[in-house]
């Protein structure tokens, strides 16, 4: 295992985790920057998937048998591993296992707002809003007659709380804000916003996917209602979500999924429902990619979240510092010293984005370009699109020095 | 890989890349009967996803640098496979990758079920659906208005097509049935199903979740109109799910799950939707377990469906007939000459099944005892619960007699 040392993470111990990073394109060594759309996946994660398929594989819940015991153990002890992680203290209750962010989003979406929401009610989310949550609640707003309505950014690209003030109402039924926007980069005042929220008998969801990966999460120092985040950017496997709820509303809420498993008995009439959080995960869940995560949070846990976090600040400082150095880089969100997480949104002049990516592919540094699934918030800023350079535990100031060098090849291209 | 003989299967080179099959309980070798949950899955598909996560991780669809193009074309190559698996001609636009059978159930009932039916409209199920259909259509039915009818057994517990033919009327405007009964493991005419459907304009849902893995499935020879299944148990990994849909069906109808990658064009007001299949695949969607699928299928296809289907099929009628000679073992369902895939249900006297399943364990024999998610079936069958023991390519008559001895072991503690 990676190990820290007073610089900071051990940052060539943790690359030796991940071989994936030993890659190399059109003669250059990988620098991946593409962090935030998703994390590598250490070997300890890896090599977890293939020993629960090659030694304890069974489905869950149902069987009395030997191996569906130790999958079920495995399976059901994930649960509460998570909830530990965000300081969820009901356990395995409060932490329904999805398929991903957007799942968990949905979920919340289907089984509270369709039975709550009406004509007159608002839903307020964020000018920075991800899709997941910005699409998702306004179909949920049409279907029912209710309203959405957004929170406003300030001139320096952070979240606008005296807007919020001013848009959460008495008619607000549920606050959506991200924890951390994935354009910005700007980390949002979820406390806060909790307390806006219920002091006007709201409920308050944040999007964490941004964030459980890169800070320790609490989320009842938040006091959030709901919390949402994914596994495949924080070292796990691609096809886990989390969804977080307090356990009295996961209780009151019907289930959305319906099938084996969620149900406690069913006739050719109706049927009733089981416990949380299985009255959430019908069908065969996410068995294999549950415990998975569980193995990437004991990974995150020995690195350390508060070391995590301040790696990630640090290249963020860095690389925010070297790309607004250059005279032709626009860069979006807060300054490192107004509070930013690790990831660097910007345009190169009149360069589109997606030329640029392809031009630092040729250099092997991976970005992402577009619009993040922040459409709406680009047409705020202003632009199609941005490239997006995101960090991780692996990621080193040198390769920083990469990217520039890349964009300053591609500026030299594109002159 | 494993090769095929006059014999059948070469069991023994097919259990090789099973290494799960080498654990010993209770001093005894494992007796693996509990595939109709969940099969195992192969070290080729285990080497694949450790492949995937070491070599080519990355989000896909968004990005334009060397990984996520990789990842990309794997995971879309991977819908193209699982659509020439079933015989659907119109490729990866007619496969949508969920979690597992039971999502791609509740896409269709709410993205089609909550637009279309309305009060004077019916949905036929039959008497052994899956919860995952049962509960399902009757909670969309309450919601819209609809109602549940049922297609009923015939003595020898078969579908009763006389009774189908009167209960699909033109007020039915969905049929759902299973392919293949997890309980009573008969095979069920789908095809003929499609016509009565079909006569009366209704649409056809086919549940496929104990077929595909068994026996060559043709969605357009059957006709159907949708048709589900799971990877986990056809050596693939948890985690994944298939949706396939004749593609008019699917571009008519709207999402059910929002989000990222979903969408075309979004603003604060309102979106538009992508093109199919991602339309329906909201979010990170399930890379690795995608690409994992499409490896179980050509493992699958290099042994030859017809192969197993023969092999599964042996394998019942051996244990039908060896449980049938047992005086006081009631066996559910239909002869083997009467078309019977790989499984069977039963009860040992008045032992329930659960004290019968753990004395099967001390045996190191797994199967399943409850209600199989199909509880009314039991109702129907007079039974609270059965044990069912359910075969895949790696079993062997040998362990079918283990069972019968571990059986016969039950029936003298219980004297």
């Amino acid at each position: 295992m990676s190990t820290q040392d007073a610089e900071g993470l051990d940052v060539a111990a943790i690359r030796e985790d991940f071989p994936i990073l030993e890659r190399e394109f059109n003669g250059h060594d990988l620098v991946y920057l593409d962090n935030a759309a998703t994390s590598h996946t250490p070997d300890q994660v890896v090599d977890e998937i293939a020993r629960y398929y090659r030694e304890y594989n069974a489905n869950v819940h149902r069987g009395l048998h030997q191996l569906s015991q130790e999958a079920s153990i495995a399976y059901e002890d994930a649960h509460d591993r998570v909830a530990e992680f965000i300081g969820a203290s009901g356990g395995r209750e409060e932490v329904v296992f999805t398929k991903n962010t957007t799942e968990s989003m949905n979920v919340v979406a289907y089984a509270w707002g369709l039975a709550e929401l009406g004509p007159g009610d608002e839903v307020v989310l964020t000018e920075m809003e991800h899709h997941a949550a910005l699409v998702t609640w306004q179909q949920i707003c049409k279907r029912t007659g209710a309203e959405c309505k957004y929170i406003g950014l300030t001139e320096d690209g952070q979240l606008d709380m005296d807007d919020a003030r001013d848009t959460i109402t008495d008619d607000t039924q549920m606050v959506s804000a991200v924890h951390v926007s994935n354009t910005l980069g700007c980390v949002n005042p979820v406390s806060d916003l909790a307390d806006v929220a219920h002091d006007h008998d709201a409920l308050f969801f944040v999007d964490g996917a941004q964030a459980a990966p890169n800070r320790p999460v609490d989320v009842e120092a938040i006091d959030a209602d709901f919390y949402a985040f994914s596994g495949h950017k924080m070292c796990g496997p691609t096809g886990v979500g989390v969804l977080y709820g307090k356990e009295h509303l996961l209780e009151e809420m019907d289930p959305y999924l319906y099938g084996g498993m969620m149900i406690r008995k069913v006739t050719f009439e109706d049927s009733t429902w089981n416990d949380l959080p299985w009255k959430f995960e019908a069908g065969t869940p996410v068995i294999a990619q549950g415990i998975a995560l569980a193995e990437a949070i004991d990974y995150l846990d020995d690195i350390g979240m508060e070391n995590v976090k301040r790696h990630e600040e640090r290249l963020a400082e860095y690389a925010y510092d070297r790309l607004t150095a250059m005279d032709d880089v626009d860069v979006y969100g807060p300054s490192p010293e107004q509070g930013r997480t690790g990831l660097v949104s910007f345009n190169l002049g009149d360069v589109h984005a997606h030329d640029l990516s392809s031009i630092l592919n040729d250099y092997a540094v991976a970005i992402r370009a577009g619009d993040h699934c922040t459409q709406p918030l680009h047409d705020r800023l202003g632009v199609a699109a941005s490239a997006r350079a995101s960090f991780y535990i692996y990621n080193t100031e040198a390769e920083v020095d990469k990217l520039v060098e890349a964009i300053e090849g591609a500026r030299d291209l594109f002159a």
